[in-house]
């Protein structure tokens, strides 16, 4: 991140204080006798086990939009800070159940938490995470009203609830000859969009913004969300390997549902013919990716992305984000849906 | 339950309502589409799928002791709805989970989630009812102040975590040659004992009982959910398959390491050997329960069962509970611990 200084010094000043809110709420809970769970614990939040480290814990950027959010509200970010270890416990806890419900054996580089202790201990690990995120929230109270603290605490749970609708979809979906564009939609809402946007709803309450900011403050992380899960379909097809850490065209391989499949499925041409032959191996993806960039699927998943993301930063304008935090967010978003501007 | 009237035609009211605020909770959360998550929530709770109705639903007792913990507090227990709908949907939750981690393929007389829907929708079938459980219980905040809503909202949270300490350990225990009683003890007080303590905690904070009357509610249910299990496990070992609806012995032939198990390893005589062998039969099972009983296993797990419930009701005079509610507490866990007065 050496073309955002701003943002480099504040998530410089974000880490250690985000593992400080962790640490307290995962020792305020207690151990009772179970010394193993935290190990399970720790290991997935990247600070124990082989190769522990800022890749085993991940970009933390839900909980870096949260932080900003709240001070480009104008508030101190540090209000928004049990806010933003909710998010990561929560995206956390997310990860280890996608992990063995998808049979997702590497996370980070490193081994599943699942294919390290078994399956059974992995839910659970993931259920103790789901309870710390819970917990973590609710120490807003001590920063924020008793009735924003309990506000925040009804979206996480509605957030929650969306999260795994999302998640319920894309595992339903892999069962599926036919998927249509509104349940994808659905998905995508839940499962990617929908925790970015309480990360932001959630740090400009903690501000103490009025209600439509925070509205708007919601609507760009949702925009965002949506429009960086279908820049991640398109890199699925046609992304570089060295860029994305996946093998490209991995997605094809996958039969996994995305945006451009989807389109090409609705074509009926000679992408949906290949796709629904069910021989798709390596070797005939290259040619496959090219058909369906020649039958419009790449330039519909790209303008569709694009329209996303216009709406991700009108919405930003709209909630009048103020001062270096603003301008950080505005340029994280672009980042991250790799705008050059 | 015809020798408990009272109690009787409070259960008659409680059903009903309970069904109310669980079907204000789901459909108030919203459905994004995903009318089969709603489908497996629904056969989770016995309303829905092939012989569902009061069997299927369970005997809900945990919603049941809260409901009266905040009546017998001096309370009205309609107050306590929202707390009595998150215990019951986080049972609910925490069945799910368990009966894939353990592979148990019945739950109240039909097949588990997981072996309908598969370990991954049921997976994250167990995670929406998790955050449907906490979303239920900020409702309290309908019906209490602010800060008793949040107050209970951090013991749930606590409670949670308990839950998947106990189940922590549970699932270690398989594994360990060894099990030491404090290692069981913690175990038993996070799996069985902390739902039903918070369930009476909550009904009697929900009732606006003092600090002092809310622990001994608490007491109460920590002691009642011991005494439980501890009678659950000479269940398990000499139990009629009549009264248990399970195989008598059941538990020795699979191995679980329950208080009587510990205390004949502990021994290190006949049952120890024959344990260790790893030899253990449906044919040699009742030999080998009969050999524990004979060393004392039997006998040291009954007096310690006798003690928690001693403990319990002692914890429950302490609380002093008011009308027939309070009488309905008392009957009801002298049932639930099989004594006859």
């Amino acid at each position: 991140m050496t073309d955002l200084p701003a943002l480099s010094s504040f998530t410089a000043q974000v880490r250690p204080a985000l593992r400080k809110t962790l640490e307290k709420t995962i020792s305020s809970a207690g151990n009772h006798g179970t010394p193993h769970l935290l190990e399970m614990i720790t290991y997935q939040l990247g600070w124990s086990g082989e190769n522990a480290g800022p890749k085993a814990e991940g970009k933390q950027l839900r909980a870096t939009f949260t932080l900003l959010a709240c001070q480009a509200a104008g508030g101190d970010w540090r209000d928004a800070l049990p806010a933003a270890a909710a998010v990561e416990l929560l995206h956390n806890f997310s990860l280890i159940h996608d992990d063995i419900e998808d049979l997702g054996e590497i996370r980070r580089g490193r081994p599943a938490v699942w294919k390290v202790w078994g399956k059974a201990q992995a839910i659970n690990t993931g259920d103790a995470m789901f309870a710390l995120a819970n917990a973590a929230l609710l120490d807003l109270s001590e920063s924020v009203s008793l009735e924003t603290a309990l506000q925040a605490g009804k979206l996480f749970h509605t957030t929650c609830l969306r999260l795994t609708q999302g998640q319920h979809l894309d595992i339903a979906f892999e069962d599926q000859d036919q998927v249509n564009l509104e349940s994808y939609w659905q998905m995508v809402g839940g499962k990617t969009a929908a925790l970015l946007a309480f990360g932001l709803e959630a740090g400009a309450l903690a501000a103490g913004a009025n209600p439509e900011i925070q509205a708007h403050f919601k609507d760009f992380g949702h925009y965002l969300g949506m429009a960086f899960q279908v820049q991640d379909d398109i890199l699925g097809i046609w992304g570089e390997e060295e860029m994305t850490g996946k093998s490209a065209s991995g997605d094809l391989i996958t039969h996994k549902k995305t945006l451009p499949v989807l389109y090409g499925l609705a074509q009926k041409r000679e992408f949906a013919k290949a796709w629904n032959s069910g021989e798709i191996t390596p070797a005939t993806v290259p040619q496959l990716a090219e058909i369906l960039q020649a039958e419009g699927g790449r330039a519909y998943a790209q303008s569709t992305a694009d329209r996303l993301t216009d709406l991700a930063l009108e919405s930003l304008r709209k909630a009048q984000p103020q001062g270096e935090a603003g301008e950080s967010l505005e340029k994280l978003a672009k980042k991250l849906l790799q705008r050059a501007s």
